[in-house]
């Protein structure tokens, strides 16, 4: 536990609304001291893997005995289950329903429990507002030091996906997925570094990525290299490949987006294979 | 007042300009202790009912002692007065053109004092920014424990309106309205869990809803239990009925929005009155 | 330097992702007592103009010892130097491309460095993140109190470009620029005050502001004071002239926008040079 504590927020209530505004009063009633950070308030709506994802991508850098509380939550009122997360560094806080699911694949160490102390909620409990009622109350004594344990029992069947992974095809193509469209169009894809060797190492050539409708045969270690209107891959800052343009949108470029399919086809092999 | 004073942020500033980044530093540089917490800055322009009702539904969550800034002011530079309300645990700063009305509905203990103490106003005060010019720095001051007295003399003769309530239509039917369309697409209405108490009961039937076109004559107890595409009523968060569909914007599937009207009618009554 | 260090961010990462939060996780592993504040996550992409007027409107109003660090970033991965600039009250971090160009015109005193020390940095370092990789890390050591020498040595050919200003033509008119359209649909000119003193006097006339196809010959002191639908001229709150509507978008109205010629014509001067 750090000596402030620090609580960061991963939600799909955007910005327009109270709904994070009112969370933070009940997190600051409880825990006057706890630091509250945002994470981002636009993950897309009703979006778990988007929110599994979100999370993933920062949670590592926050210091040590930080309480992530992740609320994408379209089962809110149902008997899915409130979840307090523990593992080596930082703690979660999140239904159940697999949005944790890229931490429970990167940690060593998990302890999963089901959140039934209800002394612990804001009383009483909506229907339709778990993030005010239940996930807000129960992140804010967590940074008060209430233990994990106080929460409620360990569970074993807590709900876990897999995020998409890239596909081996015909042997000799490599076939991935846009997972989103960053602010910039940039097109993050699920293909990382280890899955193409062949496309970062040094002076990589052979290969075509097929997006949509588009060839691109570039990559480029900088953004800045493109030339104005072409499109290039690079390696995205989490280890991705991306699909980008230097002062542009590659998504309206090539005119696609999230769940686009990306394949990446080595071009001698792509050859033989038209030849048969 | 808590030992770390809070001071959180309503307005129609939105985050794309430096405006909401400037009130920050002018907050920061008179009170460095203060904790600031955004509620919302995407008020609509210009629409004091609508900041009346975001702060309304979230000023009860903070701690004893929060001081509340609301600034949505069109009439700024004008004749209208900056206000300084002192309720019994809270305090707001706003202009005088009824955007704390639900505040003084809600709360019975209320001194409004019309701040005139211009030494605590960043010096020299514009006519088109006075969130940065009076309302932070008054704001910051009463967060570095200056007394409401300080500022200004009690008023009584402040604007206050009243936020549109259902009314009893032909005996039998209640007529309300959206007042919002919130991120979802749920609309939020003015209808309230006591105006209409035969929906929330167990097992509600004999009642429709009607909304533009649309008649609705289910009612859910969590979004999670409708139907794909299917549009119900529910309890919201704050007591009042909404439109809502699971997974999806029940503003897209009927088409309508903020200002439409919603009629509850009772199916007994309504065949009675449509037989006259 | 303040007892709680302050540390403020200017981009163009936007709220829709993942960056500004990675950042925040960074700075606090680093220095968890620094207070975070957000100017502004909205400058235009790739925009360096755009961030250097964002920054340079809000960072006079944030206490002595505050830390500015400002990330609109095109050319992160190339050469572009990190930079640490230090003026008689503040300390601002960016890229050397510009984006600080409004500092170094306000400010008399002032020392430029160029970021080497490595060991301030994030490890390894991407060539697409260096908001997260460099400058939030080198901003969180300075907020620790390291002093800005240790970070690198001075440098005095960093980029520097000129806001656009108005020009006289004809001798008698001037001729500027809409360098912004705010959240409220005002037209931010480059036009100060002293550029214009005829339109700020008492009771100004004898004069018309040409914007696109729109003749304007109002100016007022508050935007209550346009009737509605009216386009007016009003000095804003950074000083500079604004084309505004009352409670209504001037940039709708006049069907323009970012970068539209705005001149202001001398009547009898303009019907002189008619007549020639």
């Amino acid at each position: 536990m750090p000596q402030i504590p620090v609580i960061t927020l991963t939600t799909d209530f955007g910005l327009t609304d109270h709904f994070v505004g009112t969370m933070k009063g009940v997190i600051t009633n409880i825990a006057p001291e706890a630091r509250i950070v945002d994470i981002s308030h636009s993950v897309q709506a009703f979006d778990v893997l988007d929110g599994a994802l979100t999370i993933a991508q920062a949670y590592s850098y926050f210091p040590s005995g930080t309480i992530h509380m992740v609320v994408v939550d379209p089962g809110v009122g149902t008997a899915r289950r409130p979840l307090i997360v523990t593992t080596e560094r930082h703690k979660f806080v999140a239904p159940d329903n697999g949005v944790l699911s890229l931490i429970y694949d990167r940690e060593d160490r998990l302890s999963v429990r089901h959140v039934t102390a209800e002394h612990y909620y804001l009383q009483p409990v909506s229907n339709t507002f778990h993030g005010r009622d239940i996930f807000s109350p129960v992140a804010a004594w967590a940074a008060k030091g209430v233990e994990s344990d106080r929460f409620g029992e360990e569970v074993t069947d807590f709900v876990r996906f897999s995020a998409p992974r890239p596909k081996v095809a015909n042997g000799d193509s490599l076939r991935g997925v846009v997972l989103k469209v960053d602010r910039f169009g940039n097109l993050v894809t699920n293909i990382a570094a280890h899955d193409a060797p062949l496309l970062f190492g040094a002076d990589p050539s052979g290969f075509k990525i097929v997006v949509g409708k588009s060839e691109i045969t570039e990559i480029k270690t900088a953004y800045a290299q493109g030339a104005p209107g072409q499109v290039f891959g690079i390696l995205g800052s989490m280890g991705f490949l991306e699909i980008a343009a230097n002062r542009g949108s590659a998504a309206q470029l090539l005119g696609v987006g999230k769940g686009t399919e990306v394949s990446i086809l080595l071009e001698g092999a792509s050859a033989a294979s038209n030849g048969q």
